[in-house]
């Protein structure tokens, strides 16, 4: 059986909610962060990178948000989750989630996370002081030129949704305006009103 | 035929090399970031992020370095540079080109592009000064636990081998003791040897 290893209120929601939608038979470990259980040993052993999400299967750990996501969907999910009929549509579904994790993702973690680029506590300031403007820009770079509806990518549901419901969870407290994002609002709305969202939110929100 | 945005010195050299490893027919267009061509409305039209590399395809525009390697692979390449014959493998290949593009090219982009982050000059100091600490950490623990060989990821050359080549070559410049990295040295010297290689290195490098 699947275990993965996640935080609450971390990006491992994403991975969740989508082993929740394919109806995966899965063991869920939820690592305390604020007693710093990310670090211990016996995590390190799991993922020497001492993030989540980590996904434990029979043939190893898998860690990365988008590479779980893409697995979940190959073993459990269907062709379309993934775009598996048409290499484009696979790439496209990829290039949106990579936006995510290496783009969005990291503006950001400038707010909490910034002692990861430079030690002076000014930097950190100036950081955090920056998050609004550069997660204004990059998530309404999102609902201006890449979200299609009424699923990220249009009319199938993809491995993009759980990852962008994940991190628009986040954005009205990292100071976006989110009334001028209405397409993101619509989706977050839908993506709460099913079932395996709901189920994830419970067990980690 | 496919045509690719790159910059020089650039992370576009990956996807370069693998269309030359793949001998696919395409167009290299080479913008010049000292003159902002990537800013440009033409260019902003193609990627509204304004970054390389982009690749045309009949299909549409791909960005993102992840997803236009699985393309180039998928369409052009042998089964084996994805992983393609097993999810597992597949996901552990996107897993390592994930930590590739949200973590070390993040970490390497504070020496130059802190202004994404922060606007107070001695902020982008700080994150300068960082550099160093943290492309020695991040490539450490490619050396030290992610790297198989001969190859990234074993016996064969997959997608990864092209993106790691790509961000080692600019890691002693970030203040790298690359001596204390032999597997990653031996691997920067076995992807030189190669024809493809060397042809991207002349046209971009």
């Amino acid at each position: 059986m699947l275990k993965i290893f996640a935080a609450r209120q971390s990006v491992a929601l994403a991975s969740v909610i989508l082993l929740e939608e394919v109806e995966a038979d899965y063991e869920l470990h939820v690592l305390d962060f604020s007693k710093g259980e990310q670090n211990l040993p016996e995590y390190r052993a799991v993922n020497p990178k001492g993030r989540v999400p980590a996904l434990a299967t029979e043939d190893g750990i898998l860690t990365e948000t988008p590479a779980i996501l893409v697995y979940i969907a190959q073993r459990f999910g269907s062709a379309q989750m993934t775009g598996a009929h048409d290499p484009f549509v696979f790439a496209k579904i990829q290039e949106f989630n990579s936006y995510l994790a290496s783009t969005v993702h990291v503006a950001h973690a400038h707010r909490f996370r910034g002692a990861r680029w430079a030690d002076a506590p000014e930097a950190l300031e100036a950081m955090k002081k920056k998050v609004p403007e550069t997660m204004t820009q990059t998530v309404g770079l999102i609902e201006s030129d890449f979200f299609k509806g009424p699923w990220v990518l249009g009319d199938a549901y993809t491995v993009c949704d759980p990852y962008l419901f994940t991190i628009c969870s986040w954005i009205e407290s990292d100071g976006v305006d989110t009334s001028k994002l209405p397409k993101l609002q619509a989706h977050h709305e839908r993506m709460l009103a099913r079932p395996a969202t709901q189920a994830a939110v419970a067990k980690l929100g």
